[in-house]
C-alpha cells in the first residue's frame, strides 16, 4: 500500500501561528498532533520525543524560537529580542546530543543580532527557511546514497532516520526511499531499537506506507539476519559527527557497525553538513543523553525489571571513523571517512544532483 | 538483599503426584506457581516458557513422563507402556532447539524399554536422579566456571541461565554466584533479552535476591558498555552445541559473541555435557525455533509494530566454535573450542570439583 504520510512538522499561519507536529509517541497505534503554541510546549515536545530525529529537532527548534518571540511581537526591539534570545537558550536545554539543535538555534541567534527591525518577520523567514532547506537536503542526500545500492536488494537500519526525523524523507530512509522511486527491488529490516521503539514504530510504519517491503526484528537479531547472508548494506542516520567522522547515532548503532564489519557488510551514515560538529576533534568528546531508567524497566505500561535493580540507559553511542564505510551528505559522500576527507567535504559547494 | 528464590521445578507426592512450577511468564511481577498435573500441562508450560531454560525443560519433560504414564498406572504393563511412550514423542514437539529436552526423554524412554516391572516407580526414579544431577552439575560448572573470573570485576550475561534455567544455581550464573560466594566483588551487566526479557525479569531478578549487583540494559548497549571498557568476560548458556562446539543460544547470544570478539573480551559458554549433540557435525545443522511474531510486535499487551507489516522471530542463533573462547562443563573447560576438544572432555569421567 502507498498512504501519504501527513507532514512531520508544519507552521500554520503567520508570525502569530503555531507548530503542528505529528506526535511521535504515540504511533503507530495513534495517529494524532502535537500542537504547540508556545516555546514550553516545543520544549516538552522535544524533551518528550513527541519530535525526534537530529534534523526534525533542528527544525522544530527554530520555530520554537518563533513561539518564544511572539509574546514580545508589538512591544519594544529590546523586549522582542530579550525574549527570542531567552527562547534560544531554553531550547538548547532540550537535548544534549543531537548538534542539529544548536545549529538551528546558532542561525537564529545570528537572526535576533542582525535583523533588530521586523524580528517577527524575520525569525519566521529564517525557520522556514531551515525547513525549506532540510526538504533539498534529504533529497540529495537521497539521490547521493542510492548510487551506493543499486546492487543491493536486502539493506538494514537501526532506529528511524526517515520521513518522521526530518521535513520530507529523511537521511538514511531517504536512500531507500530514493532506490524505491528510481524502481529498485529493496526489502529493508527494520531493528526496532530499544527501548523506546523508534524502528518498529516508526520506520517500520512509514516504509509500509511507501509500499517499501519491510521486516522488523529485535536488536539482537541483526546478527543472525548478516550471518545467514540476508544484509547487502546498512544505512543509518547520525545525531552529531565529529571533525574526524567518529559519529554519534542511537544506542546499538554501534554494535550494528561491528557486526557489518564482521561480515564484511558495507555500512553508512546518512546526515546533513548541519550533522558535524567541527569543533570535537573525535566521539570521545560528543555529549551522549542518558535517560530516564523507567524507558527500559517500565515498557510499555508494564514494568519488566523489579523495582531497585539499576538500569542504565544511554540514548546513544559512538561509531568511530573505521567502521563506516562512507558518510552520505547533501554535499556527496566521505570516503575513507576521516578527519582530511571531512573537511574537503564540507569545504566543497554543494553539487547539483 | 538476599532472599532464598523458590525451586524452579519440585515434584510433589509420590507416583501419583505433581510437578510445581514457578510460572516464569509472570515474573517478576507476579511470584505464582504453575501445577502440572498431566503431560498436556507439562507440555504447555514447556511451549509458553512457564518453563525454560535447556536443563530445566529437560527435568520437567522427565517429570512430564511421569505424568503422562500415571494414567496408566495399575493397568496392564503394555498399557503403561504404551502411555509412556505417548508421552514421551508429545514432549519431544513441545520446543525443538535444546536438546537436553531429547536428551532426558531418551533417558525416560531407555526406562520404558528396560524396567517393564513397577514402571512408576522406575520413571518417577529416574527423573528425580536427572533432576539430582543437574544439581551436581550445577555446581561442578560454577566451580570450574569461577576460577577462570579470578580477575574480573564486570561481566555480562544475555537471556537467563541461572538457577530459573536449571534445578539449582543454573550454568552462566552457576558460575557467578560460585565467584561471588567465594568473596569476589562481581557486578553483572544483564543484557534484558528481547524479545521476552528473560534477562530483565528473571537473570537481575534472581541475581539481585541472591545480593549479586546487576544492572539491565539493552541487548542493544552491550556494544557501548564494552567499548567503554566496563566488561571483563562475557559468559553465556546453551541450547544445543554441535560435534564442532558450535553453540546455539537465545538470540542475540551470537552479536554478543562478535562484539566481545572485536574488543578481545574472553566469551565464555557455560553448559552442562547433555547440551552437546554429537550427530550434528556442526550449528548450521541445528534446528532453530521460529516463533510467532505477535511476541515481537505485541509487546506487554500493546501493538508496536502496526498490523500486517513483517516480522522475523527466530528464538535461537548460532555462535561459531571459533568465537566461543572456552566452554565450561561439569567435567571441565573446552579449550580450545573444536572438534577434537569437545571430544575429549566428553570422554572424560567426570573430575572431582
Amino acid at each position: 500500500m502507498t498512504t501519504p504520510l501527513p507532514p512531520t512538522l508544519a507552521w500554520e499561519g503567520d508570525v502569530l501561528g503555531r507548530l503542528i507536529l505529528i506526535d511521535q509517541t504515540k504511533l503507530p497505534a495513534e495517529e494524532t498532533t502535537f500542537v504547540c503554541e508556545t516555546v514550553e510546549q516545543t520544549h516538552d515536545a522535544i524533551r518528550r520525543l513527541v519530535v525526534r530525529g537530529a534534523p526534525a529537532i533542528g527544525i522544530a527548534a527554530a520555530y520554537g524560537v518563533v513561539l518564544g518571540a511572539k509574546e514580545g511581537f508589538g512591544q519594544s526591539v529590546e523586549e522582542q529580542r530579550r525574549r527570542a534570545i531567552q527562547a534560544i537558550e531554553f531550547l538548547a536545554t532540550s537535548r544534549p546530543t543531537a548538534v542539529n539543535l544548536f545549529w538551528a538555534l546558532d542561525r537564529m541567534r545570528a537572526v535576533v543580532e542582525s535583523a533588530p527591525e521586523q524580528l517577527a518577520a524575520s525569525l519566521l523567514r529564517e525557520a522556514q527557511a531551515i525547513h525549506e532547506q532540510d526538504r533539498a537536503v534529504c533529497r540529495a542526500i537521497g539521490e547521493h546514497g542510492a548510487r551506493l545500492l543499486l546492487n543491493a536488494r536486502n539493506v538494514l537500519t537501526h532506529c528511524n532516520a526517515g520521513a518522521l526525523a526530518a521535513s520530507e524523507t529523511g537521511t538514511a530512509l531517504a536512500v531507500f526511499y530514493a532506490a524505491h522511486q528510481a524502481g529498485q527491488t529493496l526489502h529493508v529490516y527494520a531493528d526496532e531499537t530499544r527501548p523506546l521503539l523508534q524502528g518498529a514504530r516508526l520506520t517500520a510504519w512509514e516504509l509500509d506506507r511507501a509500499g517499501i517491503p519491510v521486516t522488523v526484528i529485535c536488536d539482537s537479531m541483526a546478527g543472525a539476519v548478516m550471518q545467514a547472508g540476508k544484509v547487502d548494506a546498512v544505512v543509518v542516520g547520525a545525531d552529531r559527527i565529529a571533525a574526524n567522522g567518529d559519529a554519534a547515532n542511537k544506542i546499538g548503532t554501534y554494535g550494528v557497525a561491528v557486526l557489518a564489519k564482521h561480515h564484511e557488510i558495507p555500512f553508512y551514515v546518512a546526515a546533513p553538513t548541519s550533522t558535524f560538529d567541527l569543533s570535537l576533534s573525535c566521539g570521545a568528546e560528543i555529549p551522549i543523553e542518558i535517560r530516564h531508567a523507567d524507558e527500559v524497566a517500565i515498557s510499555f505500561g508494564q514494568r519488566t525489571v523489579a523495582e531497585g535493580i539499576g538500569v542504565y540507559n544511554p540514548a546513544f553511542d559512538v561509531t568511530p571513523a573505521g567502521l563506516i564505510s562512507g558518510i552520505i551528505t547533501e554535499k556527496g559522500l566521505i570516503q575513507p571517512v576521516d578527519a582530511l576527507h571531512v573537511r574537503q567535504l564540507l569545504e566543497k559547494e554543494p553539487t547539483t544532483v
